[in-house]
């Protein structure tokens, strides 16, 4: 029943690319997460992702075009489309997404957590 | 594709407890509204509601209880909860509900805007 205050919940942790859990709805659960440098190529075949930058910038790459996101933009990867983020400095992301979603999709790599990995604060 | 600023959204209009959409994904739809004065009491049967404070403050009233968000927090009313918001001064919050959710829930009044009179921004 308390609020969930997204900075202090980002205040918690420093690990990059770890998503941590806040919350479920509909579900649907909420996480946070800080980035920095190159993820992974990958798409999750059935779950959209929404994003919402928090602080800093994040470029979503795509296979033909990529868009850049800034603190207070929210930006939707549709569910199949493959999709490469990369953070050139420190980045706080919010992003919400299925119970169950892989955190890599349709690839396994050692930089994937998968749920069972992520906990919540 | 082109990232949703959700204080640019913000500016695009003016009207009280009129939720604006825009997006949707997994089911769900992202829309934001001004909310300032009391509002309804009512219940979703079915549908929890995630509310993140942009600016302002708002209060939650339950039967039993109350929980005080400012800008930065989230909360998720859950289904079926009682709730009633209230808002002193001028509020801006996004919130995140399932496609069909009746905006005043288990009551119609005056203030009813359903999805059908809910515009995309």
């Amino acid at each position: 029943m308390l609020p969930i205050n997204l900075k202090e919940k980002f205040e918690l942790f420093d690990e990059y690319w770890s998503p941590k859990i806040l919350g479920e709805f509909n579900g649907q659960l909420i996480k946070i997460a800080k980035l920095k440098g190159e993820f992974v190529w990958h798409a999750h075949e059935n779950e959209d992702e929404l994003f919402y930058i928090v602080k800093g910038e994040l470029e979503m790459r795509y296979r033909d075009n990529s868009v850049t996101l800034k603190a207070g933009d929210m930006h939707i990867v549709p569910k199949a489309a493959e999709h490469f983020p990369v953070a050139e400095k420190e980045c706080w992301v919010m992003l919400i997404e299925p119970v169950g979603t892989a955190h890599t999709g349709d690839v396994v790599t050692e930089r994937t957590k998968n749920e069972d990995q992520q906990e919540w604060i």
